[in-house]
């Protein structure tokens, strides 16, 4: 019997992040794709406060919020860490993911739906947020080091989310001549086996930003 | 010589629970009081992404945002945990940790400074979100148990801060008849002499909140 279950959209670069960790420990489970317009009783169950998918169900007890079940995944399956050892290197790594959740994400996503004046606002925003983690991968394979780790989940959704988010907003945010080591990066982590064949196409999620 | 220093400003809450996880777990620390107005170099260049307080500096090396900064404290001072061992307990603090940052605060925050229909869904919101939190506190003395922990330090800003929110913004949200175990669980967190002493007094935060 499958003791690991993932609520889930195929869509939702969010949670892909729970699929890439539960690979990156080959832990097995059961995907359940999730219509975000019609939600499933089990998925209002496990996750009441926000009825958002991811919602991992491991042994009977959910976890939601995408960044807490990495942590939790990591916790729950020691084999290949996540997170690093050391406590500063483990506080940078989640200083950086919820830099990229509340600030890039957020503004970027603004960028893509907005118009005018606070479009132009939001992809200045979008950009000099990008050029902070630029800076931040300048002079690394990944964010982790020679291999990936939690943050190079976390940032995941950069390459194909920013790609589709410019198609839909029409616009651009993400020029390879402005940011060519958050590019580099971007081609080293989407060239792992794992990370591919977890992502959903692209089509899928211009579609998906479009709805 | 300290090996601990905490940039911070005495009316933000969110500065107060780096104070009370250092004394939980019996850290002495030089505090340097940051004027917000005009932040000082040091700030600046630990926390040169948000230029905010709190900064916790330990060995040389800087840590940003509070809740990073707790769980840094947790890692690199094993005495007296804040978070529980199990997994899914702390994926659970973690995840309450989350929702009283990224929701109760900004509802509160909005209801404090916003006017007419807005201030009004602001007040409905907070009240909303204040009951999902009574639900989680009902029948426990701490958020962790029978001390305090983690998620009763993340959530500690709520006595005093709401509070003063409801006398600045002019407003009501925080009832005692509506929400009596978290008023319960306010009076048991405010009674320890550790939480107490860090805080700073009401006029000087009504005063803060005003600024």
């Amino acid at each position: 019997m499958v003791q690991v279950k993932v609520f889930g959209n195929k869509d939702s670069l969010f949670c892909t992040r729970i699929e890439w960790a539960l690979k990156l420990k080959g832990v097995e489970y059961e995907y359940l794709q999730e219509d975000l317009k019609n939600k499933s009783p089990e998925l209002l169950k496990y996750n009441p406060v926000h009825k958002k998918v991811p919602v991992l169900l491991h042994e009977g007890k959910a976890v939601a919020e995408s960044l807490v079940i990495l942590e939790y995944i990591d916790e729950a399956w020691k084999q290949n860490p996540l997170l690093p050892q050391d406590p500063h290197e483990r506080a940078t790594a989640r200083f950086w993911a919820k830099f990229g959740d509340d600030k890039v994400v957020t503004a970027s996503v603004e960028a893509c739906y907005s118009q005018g004046e606070v479009k132009e606002k939001a992809i200045e925003s979008t950009k000099e947020l990008l050029a902070i983690l630029e800076k931040e991968i300048t002079g690394k394979k990944f964010f982790a080091g020679d291999g990936i780790g939690y943050l190079d989940l976390a940032i995941g959704w950069v390459p194909l989310g920013l790609s589709v988010i410019e198609e839909v907003g029409e616009m651009k945010v993400f020029e390879a001549d402005k940011f060519p080591c958050l590019h580099e990066w971007s081609k080293n982590f989407m060239d792992i086996p794992l990370v591919k064949e977890c992502l959903p196409t692209r089509e899928s999620i211009v579609e998906y930003f479009r709805g």
